[in-house]
């Protein structure tokens, strides 16, 4: 039997220092008994069933659509980075050179230099940027892959969230002035934001990383940062503002208006296959998952209910009804020797949308029951009114798992204006707001003083006006302090 | 300039052994002056530009809504393979050995166990199908992903057609008897044949590789064949039937109806970015691509003509009607500083099926120049009809393009009884009909006697009742012989 919230209050009473929570089991068993994803024979890296995947190519193709109005260009770069490359930044090597998995033979051939697996694509891709990009014609440059990626994490893999491979995206900009650079913030921030909400029903809030926790390379990252039901907190999709110091590394120089030579000002930005933890993180329950209808591989399955002698009958009528309701993703669950209540069971683990149940009763009347998986509510409806009224119940429980998501977080969040404050809020598995001198000293004590936690990010919305919470200094920002994956 | 057609006849004068031809030099040039790809700083690796991989993305989309007519489901599975694994099927393994690129280091640490990245997934998906597959309830299973794999090729690279690093998909479908694998054969290669004829114009032929060109581990290999303008072969999208011979390797067993464990039966297919480089080399011509519209990343561009005075008024029409046809993908090239001239070259190259004039004198007249690409025909149409000329011509250039490639092919074919005929078949660059006894022996010595030519597979459709055209001996096959890529 699954477990997710009843036990995670009893667990918060452990204290902060339990790694593996009951959430910890509840999230890897949901998701293997719904048949997501599984375990491969690679340490570190996970398999996507169809069921895991479909979830990824729907928000691919939102995401990838809403990149394309706003005039983003796909191509595909090579797999490899020579090593020479990967040097030419040093900040960025620094950032990834520990985890990067290193190619070294061909064949029984020793290669010459060694091979990095894109861990990110800058280096590959900047160094033909710079061949490329030639007068302010070419600006902007606005490109887009989506691929695979790997870092060789060291740390126990768990499946979406932290895994060696994933997959993203990974869009590298580049502008002629940082002011157009810096516009593009809001609109991808605006894209994955509505993904993460109008999609997978996820309210994050975005955060403005620290100096020691922004990308490798980076000038700033901003990303929207989601708090799972354990209280820590994931990093979703982000965007970093890399000024021109890649372009300076990889030599990416266009001839001004003028015919002046410039330095050009670029963005890199990414969602990944993670985001989907996140979003089975926050919706599950003790039943297994939920799925937002919108990202949902099925989101209404049929159940037909018989004894033998009205079998054909109830068929017809459930084959009729799939037909009628063929424009949303749709099953019938026809398996023969499993009993219905085993498919509602089987089902509510998987976390589709609506339930039908379709029986000979049903049938002389006309209609059809109707089960929500997140509030678990019966209704019985009309088959001649069901087209009507699909469409509102999985909008609205599309709405209402929004809701739960911005309610779980402002529920989960507190603030801590001192040490004993932070600790204590910690300890109940709260996301912080407290405030920070900016001195990085500080940042690395909270560090040190509760195993887990860190400054998450600046909120930038709000004016510090009070103390540091570690050293009761004046304060220069607001920020978010959790435990994080 | 570039030369494809012109040319080719001379040089096919010079004789066989010449490799690089002008043909070759046609190819790269055209394809990398269209802006479709680029090398990369990985050899053998190349760039996918946006304009290259938009060909890719909707080939990819097309089949990929063909296999889930069929009830594919999409995974996706690590991109490394333990080199244990690998080693499980013998065959499997020493055909691929030779190519594969190894890692062997994960940031500072060396790795216990070497890790190949994908040649093909067989190894690394059938470990997982040991597992997930119990009885026959578990079957049919019918699995497909969309990756890069590696293969490091030690020839020399061509954009799409040789690279080390390509893209495609691959399907692993696995049955309860060998019948039902074998059925999916027509499925998947009707598929196939549809995208490469509807969509891309290409008029291939299918053959049965033999015993020593089928894929390693499988019990026959049938592929699509395509003969490119130079009198090479290229394999296009292909089929194995695996048999048994995984399952027993991988241990893939479900206990059938009667309760008794049975070895599965496997098929495995594939369709690559290679297709693009043969579709673009089989419809080229001096003024470089042609790009059949149905996989045309643009399928119009607009090139308003006008003297300053006129720049508003033309250029207001001119987004009129793109907005009227923007249900096709259609381009207005507003660039300054280039004339009419050059951008009309610049899409000639880019090989845009149809061309749209509009000047001040169209407009008072209500009209518009249309120009086709593969015919180079030029057409006044009033702009009130343009809606439905378009959709016809569109139409018609796709058809044309298909019969230029079924007739290129009927003419690139010949036959040969004998060794004699067979020599100067080559030499002139075509496609060969010949017979076989099925010795390998004359399969060799046929490589050896015309270098770079084999046997490309046996026609199944035609009945050999003729002599060896090495050995002089009663014939068992109706074979394709030509030189390959």
């Amino acid at each position: 039997m699954l477990k997710k919230k009843s036990k995670i209050k009893k667990k918060s009473e452990l204290g902060i220092a339990a790694e593996k929570d009951e959430f910890s089991e509840w999230y890897t068993q949901a998701i293997i008994k719904a048949d997501l994803v599984d375990y491969s024979p690679v340490s570190g890296c996970m398999i996507f069933k169809p069921f895991g995947y479909k979830i990824w190519e729907i928000i691919k193709q939102e995401t990838d659509k809403k990149f394309k109005n706003i005039g983003i260009k796909n191509v595909y770069f090579p797999l490899f980075i020579p090593e020479s490359l990967l040097k030419k930044e040093t900040t960025h090597l620094k950032g990834f050179s520990p985890e990067v998995a290193w190619v070294t033979e061909a064949g029984n051939t020793k290669l010459q230099e060694r091979l990095a697996i894109r861990p990110t694509s800058e280096a590959i891709m900047y160094a033909s940027y710079s061949k490329w990009i030639r007068s302010w014609r070419d600006l902007p440059l606005k490109y887009n892959q989506w691929n695979n990626v790997v870092r060789w994490e060291f740390k126990h893999p768990i499946p979406f969230l932290r895994t060696r491979e994933f997959l993203w995206n990974e869009g590298h900009t580049v502008f002629a002035t940082k002011k157009e650079a810096l516009k593009e913030e809001k609109q991808i921030l605006e894209i994955y934001n509505d993904i993460l909400r109008d999609y997978m029903a996820i309210a994050g809030f975005i955060s403005k990383k620290t100096e020691s926790e922004k990308f490798a390379g980076a000038e700033f990252t901003k990303a929207i940062e989601c708090l799972l039901p354990n209280g820590r907190v994931v990093q979703g999709p982000d965007f970093h503002h890399d000024s021109q110091i890649f372009s300076k590394a990889f030599n990416i120089q266009f001839l001004n208006k003028q015919g002046k030579k410039e330095y050009a000002w670029q963005n890199t930005w990414a969602i990944t296959t993670r985001i989907i933890g996140i979003m089975l993180a926050i919706h599950g329950d003790n039943k297994g998952l939920i799925i937002p209808p919108k990202v949902a591989p099925i989101q209404i399955v049929i159940i037909p209910i018989f004894k033998t002698q009205d079998k054909p009958k109830v068929l017809k009528k459930a084959k009729e009804l799939k037909n009628k309701l063929n424009k949303f993703r749709i099953l019938l669950d026809e398996r023969e020797d499993y009993t219905p209540g085993y498919k509602f069971h089987d089902w509510e683990m998987k976390g589709i949308p609506i339930r039908i149940e379709i029986g000979p009763k049903d049938i002389e009347k006309n209609q059809v029951i109707i089960v929500r998986r997140d509030k678990g509510e019966k209704e019985t409806v009309k088959i001649k009114n069901i087209d009507n009224k699909i469409p509102k119940i999985l909008d609205d429980i599309q709405k209402n798992l929004l809701k739960i998501s911005e309610s779980m977080l402002k529920k989960g969040t507190t603030t801590a204006k001192n040490m004993l404050e932070l600790i204590k809020a910690i300890k109940n598995k709260k996301l912080v707001i407290s405030e920070w001198c900016g001195n990085k000293k500080c940042e690395d004590w909270i560090k040190t003083k509760i195993k887990g936690a860190k400054i998450i990010g600046i909120n930038e919305q709000d004016k510090a006006k009070g103390k540091c919470v570690y050293c009761g200094e004046n304060s220069q920002y607001v920020v978010y302090i959790a435990k994080s994956y």
